[in-house]
């Protein structure tokens, strides 16, 4: 019988046998990790340097605490790889983020080590103040809790809210700060600054002992200068020692120490565990951390192509050779900023994944990185259109939600003219439910003023960003990670509210609402033979076509509405909104979208497929309407 | 001819004129604005201790800036009286918070002084250093930049977002933190012991010079050393005179000043207006400054009822009688509480809106005030409920919108049991636009797993509250800011996904969801003697009760869905859903509701009446509607 290639890892059935691992052992399986890691992600895109990053401190985690009952939250959780191939799941990590294989975010379906679903940044904090307090409602408060936060995710408002509120709970806490100097993209932020300096102060360099002395030089005076000294002595303890944003919060701050020595990081974190009240653990990692090539470029390696040499060489990747639809909104914003010197870009610290990267470096000044911060994006898009400046907020679509309330405020009350990119608008593949994009169309129409448009094909979506900055109103703009379908026509103009009829037919009718476009035209092509269907590029979820929502219904024996986004409230739902008012028959009208559930991680268009929203199956659909409709008629 | 009452606020066209006041004038007209604020907050209610506590500020901002051209945002803008009385306003302000009159928050159609319509806390920071940003882009740097924020705002997420982004632009900005040490209610968090310590400082009371001799008094070592001597000045310096937190971020801490000194305000003002990069000026106001009982209780004064006597004492109003809605909640919160102890309840800082003050006295180890930082209180409510606590959320149906992305991941992703109350969801009267909750019933609705329900009447609210402590998923509650009628029957059950008929009849159907029942049963009432109208109390949004809906389609004639709520995406559009989804006829459904606009402030009654939802209203749409079928009957 052959050794396993990875003994330690694959004799673990739990995290229970990490705490009686030698020095030796545990060094060793840190190495057995980087092998799965770099071995695995040579055939896939995933989320790469950021894991290579935690491995010793998620090994001295587990070696500390005993997750089975103690709480730990990874914030954003794409660096849970390390944590799944200790915790039970070496064996089945080949399937991570494909097809109901391992999700490459915690997922509690998979293991009671993992506590929330997350890929969202910045809540860890919360819910581990939460956790906290719930355990100690219900008298478990012998758990101890943890969250693991990157300083890319820290300036997210809501872990500001969270520390507020955890100095003034003081409940037991540890909070890990994994201080990487990295979001997925270099990092921006006042804060960044802040830990730099932590990073270079007198401690972390080993003078301690210096400062120590320096101190108990001050020479110490009668009253009241004696308090003002007290008070001296704290600061400047404070001041060198580092730490003072989060003392000021009532939080201890321990640190900055080595994230890649693993004993230190035991000793350390046993300290912390036994501390009172909350405590922040500033730990200092290398993203990439083992692999070279991922050390020298992290914002490549955060989510890689799959690549097979040593030196980390891209392979090229066969595909459909149609650029996505991202890279066309980067085309289009970058004409944008070129022809109007008052046109802006504000991206929340997805540079990398919206392809900006060309447009930040030939536009300093148009170019804006708030970091993780998306409530701020969009108040301050606000501010920069007030003062006449005309912003383009590139953000995705699930963390759009994050500024749902500036959305609202800033934006629809006061009728500023921002516009919104929605990227990942729809299925995002393998990242799985918390990045799929398939709620906006829902919410973003609920507001008064919006505009809300979707392209069908590639050249639509350039057309729709120069639409949208001329018009009074704010507009927003959402499409899929997918290749986009070129035109062979000449396209129509992009008009306020109308559609467009890019097949004409009589039997019944499909009204795809974005790039489901391409669909829908397959499934007709797959009719020819049978129905003479009509396919309607809808353009506008609002305002929508009601005239075209006329048509449909009047003039052919069935209309499927079809939308990559939730059945529930939707593009469906405004087109049956309209037929109602407009006292329209819609017993021939259905509803095609994503179910009203959570959609698992895969490939699109096998999830597309799943989902019903295929070539073929839309084509029976229109089978099985055009066959009801005939049974209806009296 | 009679002298004016206020002469000075008489003769000020806009607030130009103020900067040529003396110190004389000034005074005299920060005496004239609060009796103005006096007599005409007697008469009605509207905030009050906020806006006497900021009127030495607003004279002095105004002085020293000229916000025609500079830029002022007021955070929130419950504290814009005394801005409003000096732009230009003083004569049309006793219309305040009047339908047609002034609104009680900033509104940019009154003014050119006021740049955006807000409500909602935190965000003026961030729409502050947006604006400074686009005024560089346009070519308008000379306009200067300032935001004003309270103590009780401060600690929103947002806020260090934006102070994260300052710190990095170091564009010029002023911020103004107007410390008050209230939020609505006693303020609470981290940040505001940090504010407290602050104000303690040896600066502040005027110790200067004490601490600059004994800095000059640390012996100086040779390098290394120095280099650590410098540091330590430094940091014994910002410990010792405060703004630690703000300098970390690169934002330079000027303070803490007198609020109440219009001299030492304009001097400072002056000088943070020529510095560079970001400042934060702590200013210390009382809130109900100049007014004995409101200085005493700020929490009543905040907006207090109506009153005439001089000691504050609040005059009985007169009203139909019954308990709001908010009322029935605190009081079917307070059962649960006492009930079950692993029952919590977590408010962002709306003690006082919500009632729950009793709650917070009887129950202080099961309430959680986390400040006015909605987006932490859904995360830590699902932290809580994952380690087996059952959580009321209770926060406003507008301000839930500043959770959304935590409803999404934190809760329904993870299908934990939170319970959501939304108090205010309809129209809020009098506060207008920004505090209006009428877009829930959408927003709530598109996320899988979450269920939606809304009470018709009073004993209905606390069976739901119940009813969802039971489920395994989370649950939402809305119900609006009005009183609740009593049911006279006896009251079924509630049970999942099932309405209630409330009143039999066949000619046709009013499907109310929520409070709108009440008028859905008068206009059903006022049509005795010609229509015999089915009235339907729908109690879920979702699931929504299909049965129901092919009932109600199939049963009578027409069918009228009712909801205070836009009907752009809410109950209307979830019936139609279902309808379309069961192959029903819709031609007889009409959506009642609010518009796809703003609707202004005024009276919820007049403002329900003017958009078609007075029992009248409902019942000449039910005779059209019966009418449109018989022409329609082939």
């Amino acid at each position: 019988m052959n050794e396993p290639k990875h003994p330690n890892l694959a004799s673990l059935e739990d995290a229970t046998a990490l705490r009686e691992f030698s020095q030796d052992q545990l060094k060793a399986t840190a190495l057995e990790i980087r092998d799965v890691l770099c071995n695995l992600l040579a055939t896939r895109t995933a989320h790469f340097a950021s894991n290579l990053g935690v491995v010793e401190l998620c090994l001295a985690l587990h070696c500390e605490f005993d997750f089975r009952k103690d709480r730990l939250i990874w914030d954003t959780g794409h660096q849970i790889y390390p944590h799944k191939l200790v915790t039970g799941r070496y064996s089945q990590f080949p399937t991570i983020r494909t097809q109901g294989g391992l999700m490459g975010y915690p997922n509690p379906h998979e293991s009671e080590y993992d506590l929330f679903m997350t890929g969202h940044a910045g809540c860890s904090v919360s819910t581990a103040v939460g956790l906290r307090s719930g355990d100690l409602m219900v008298g478990q408060g012998d758990r101890h809790t943890v969250a693991v936060i990157g300083d890319g995710a820290f300036p997210s408002g809501i872990v500001f809210e969270a520390l507020n509120n955890a100095g003034e709970l003081k409940d037991d806490l540890t909070i890990v700060l994994n201080d990487n100097k990295m979001s997925i993209c270099p990092r921006v932020g006042a804060v960044a600054g802040y830990l730099d300096r932590l990073r270079s102060n007198p401690y972390y360099t080993g003078l301690k002992t210096e400062v120590g002395k320096l101190l108990e030089q001050i020479p110490m005076f009668g009253d009241p200068a004696e308090r003002f000294l007290a008070q001296m002595k704290e600061g400047v303890k404070a001041g060198l020692l580092g730490g003072m944003l989060f003392e000021e919060l009532n939080i201890r701050y321990v640190g900055p120490i080595d994230g890649h020595d693993i004993t230190l990081l035991r000793k350390y974190l046993a300290m912390v565990r036994e501390m009172k009240g909350p405590v922040l653990l500033h730990v200092v990692t290398e993203k990439g951390h083992g692999y070279k090539p991922a050390a020298a470029d992290p914002v490549f390696f955060h989510t890689p192509p799959a690549f097979e040499d040593q030196d980390g060489k891209p392979v090229t990747r066969s595909s459909d050779g149609l650029p996505a639809f991202t890279v066309h909104a980067r085309d289009a914003i970058g004409e944008a900023l070129a022809a109007d010197e008052k046109v802006s870009v504000i991206t929340a610290a997805m540079c990398q994944g919206n392809k900006l990267e060309p447009i930040r470096e030939k536009f300093p000044n148009q170019f804006f990185d708030v970091g993780i911060c998306e409530s701020h994006a969009v108040a301050f898009a606000a501010g920069q259109c007030k003062a006449g400046a005309r912003p383009i907020v590139d953000i995705y679509s699930t963390f759009l939600q994050r500024s749902y309330d500036q959305i609202f405020q800033e934006v629809c009350l006061q009728d500023l003219p921002v516009v919104f990119m929605l990227d990942r608008a729809g299925l995002t593949g393998p990242d799985g439910p918390t990045h799929h994009g398939v709620y906006d169309i829902g919410y973003m129409r609920l507001f008064p003023n919006l505009v809300v448009m979707a392209p069908g094909y590639a050249e639509e979506l350039g057309m729709m960003l120069r639409f949208a900055l001329k018009q009074d109103h704010p507009c927003s703009i959402r499409y899929p990670k997918a290749s986009a379908m070129k035109c062979s026509r000449s396209v129509p103009a992009i008009e306020l509210g109308k559609s467009e009829v890019v097949r004409p037919g009589e039997d019944g009718t499909i009204v795809a609402f974005g790039a489901m476009l391409e669909n829908a035209l397959a499934a007709a092509e797959l009719l020819e033979q049978e129905l003479d269907v009509e396919v309607v590029n809808a353009r506008f979820a609002k305002p929508i076509d009601a005239a075209m929502v006329r048509r449909s219904i009047t003039n052919g024996r069935f209309v499927l509405t079809l939308e990559e986004n939730t059945v529930v409230g939707g593009f469906g739902a405004a087109f049956l909104e309209s037929a109602v008012a407009q006292r329209l028959d819609t017993r021939g009208v259905q509803v095609l979208g994503l179910p009203d559930t959570f959609v698992e991680h895969g490939d699109r268009n096998d999830l597309l497929q799943q989902n019903g929203l295929s070539p073929k199956a839309i084509a029976q659909r229109c089978r099985e309407a055009a066959l009801a409709s005939e049974a209806a008629v009296p």
